[in-house]
């Protein structure tokens, strides 16, 4: 008997999706979960992922699940393949449920969690999910297995077989020598530029980081330029970030999203 | 004793509005809900029904109100006639409650749901409900009928005379022999033009779907088709949508809310 | 032992921010608390907040925060000086609890509350608490702090030493002679034009509204004037609004945030 056979779910899903907040299609899945189990919690991590960007969503994921604490469903529903023959997916790790399409959303997730399981799920194996529509598996299926797991009312081992989740496209820098090559994954509501250069990345060394014709050392906080001035520092995903105190970056720069940004060690 | 007069409230309460998110006024309507049963569930269906746009918000009710399950309360509140003298609703169908401002959003439900019934509500049959605006009966009247009933607090043949809500405009679909004569009611975050030629209209034929320039067979899911190419199908609200597989119809093809859209029977 | 002692939370927590909803931010803080204590109920009273616009999540708080009843804790997190030596704060009055930082936030409440009492907090003193970033406090300190204020798992008298929080710019009409000399705090979702005149000062006589280049009697409601009509009015807020009725006030009179409203006593 191991550790995954005995994670309890805490009856919290936390959900993120590309499916912005102006339309219905988040209140329904949180409609489906609550009307089988009215006692979850239901936290929205983000809807704003992207239309289609599954790569930004395993970098969330990966960055920010274990905030919600252990025995937390995540359900992730960015599924450009809905109604093709991609397979559904229920995870463990890190005593965390996950349950979403198998698009390659896992990856980062998986590359970090020595216990990561997947198993594929069929429809048959949710009690009373059907797939009344080609186009919104998250409200006929995904949604479902979520509130069923986070209801411990489902058993994981048996909701299919163990399989290894296709391989998605991973965001991160990537060392040349004393240079790391990353770029712009996320541009914030606050103008600030969100990277993939992993603080794990810049251990023992002095940084700079150039990106949009600037170059700026890597402080620790905001606080340490004058208001309106920029400043790069680790944010509170762990990556790279370049600001503007009480200002907005991306307008300053002119930087959008793919931008490429460098970090270059101190020689 | 009939289903109806056993109807029980599950805890649930479902909010539709034209609010949006940026404004505090949904999060007060929640907070004066929650102050009076700290238990009850809460979920946004959307606060994104364009500002006063009743027959859009009617349109979403009807097709969406299901999945909330039995029992669930609906706080519909787009209400241009605040302040006025039209009436406060609550209705009762298929075993959910429903409550707002009587102007024409209960009319598409009321047609589907042979049980409907509609009562006037005064704010004295709210245990403490005062209206202390003119612009916000969300808040001082709605939020809590909608709590109070949504505990089981108030007896729902109590709330006041049995009324007929006054009749709305219907979005949907006309027929001309053998073209179906619709419109796009919404484009959605993804820019899929959601329309009013609901499925049922559809049966036992096959389709052509005629919009801003363009005629598309009618597909199954957005996968028939390669990515990038224009696809026409039913979607999950049970209506003809037209969508770009991975990309955005509405700027592909410049069309906006009311554009005319044909369903022409293959002869 | 007086009132304030026995001030019992009542397990909901509601959310002001800067932080939009296209961001995790919110999120991984419902996160942080729902993990912590699973049965809180979250509300997001906004998090429209334009970023750093501290004066405005203050008015917003001292307007809107007793409708969320009493024992309700309010988590505000407008955070220009993240990272700096600005202190933490929890406060009490009126019943409810209040969490965030000491950025003169509080100011308006402070003034209105004869009971307010703040206490600065070091992280010490929130059991598990630990500032894993310079850049999300909210995340770290005041999400934490908030629920185990919101659980009644912490003693609000012991979390530090009572202090003055800082002053705050403060909202609010002037008076000069028969005019109040306001301006424009917030343009809504409608195109409403949201003003800091409040009604306290608008006791006692009749009073006309000046803004845009246009004069207006102050109504009582929307619909005192035609369809597509300017109109003044006391909002929920109880301050003074300048709408078009079923349309939008800010587009037709090209007024922005901060513009200048004078309310002009009849002679």
């Amino acid at each position: 008997m191991n550790s995954l056979a005995t994670t309890e779910a805490s009856g919290i899903v936390a959900l993120m999706t590309d499916f912005g907040v102006a339309d219905p299609y988040v209140g329904i899945m949180k409609g489906v979960m609550l009307a089988r189990h009215p006692n979850l919690a239901l936290v929205d991590l983000t809807h704003g992922v992207p239309p289609q960007n599954v790569a930004l969503a395993g970098f969330w994921l990966e960055r920010s699940a274990r905030f919600t604490g252990r025995g937390a469903v995540h359900l992730v529903v960015v599924d450009p393949g809905v109604g093709t023959e991609r397979r559904a997916v229920a995870a463990r790790a890190g005593g965390q449920y996950f349950v979403g399409p198998d698009n390659g959303v896992w990856e980062p997730l998986r590359r970090r969690a020595p216990d990561f399981q997947a198993r594929a799920v069929e429809p048959e194996a949710v009690p009373g999910a059907v797939l009344r529509s080609a186009t919104f598996h998250g409200r006929d299926l995904f949604a479902p297995l979520a509130a069923e797991l986070a209801a411990n009312a489902v058993d994981f081992g048996a909701l299919g077989p163990e399989i290894d989740p296709v391989p998605g496209r991973l965001l991160g820098a990537v060392r040349d020598g004393a240079v790391l090559h990353g770029s712009v994954v996320h541009v914030d509501h606050f103008g600030n530029l969100i990277t993939d250069i992993g603080e794990e990345l810049l251990a023992g060394q002095s940084w700079s980081i150039v990106v949009g014709g600037v170059e700026l050392p890597l402080a620790r906080t905001y606080a340490e330029v004058a208001e309106g001035a920029l400043v790069a520092l680790v944010n509170s995903y762990a990556t790279v970030e370049v600001a503007v105190r009480d200002g907005n970056a991306a307008e300053r720069l002119g930087v959008r999203e793919t931008t490429s940004v460098l970090a270059c060690a101190a020689s």
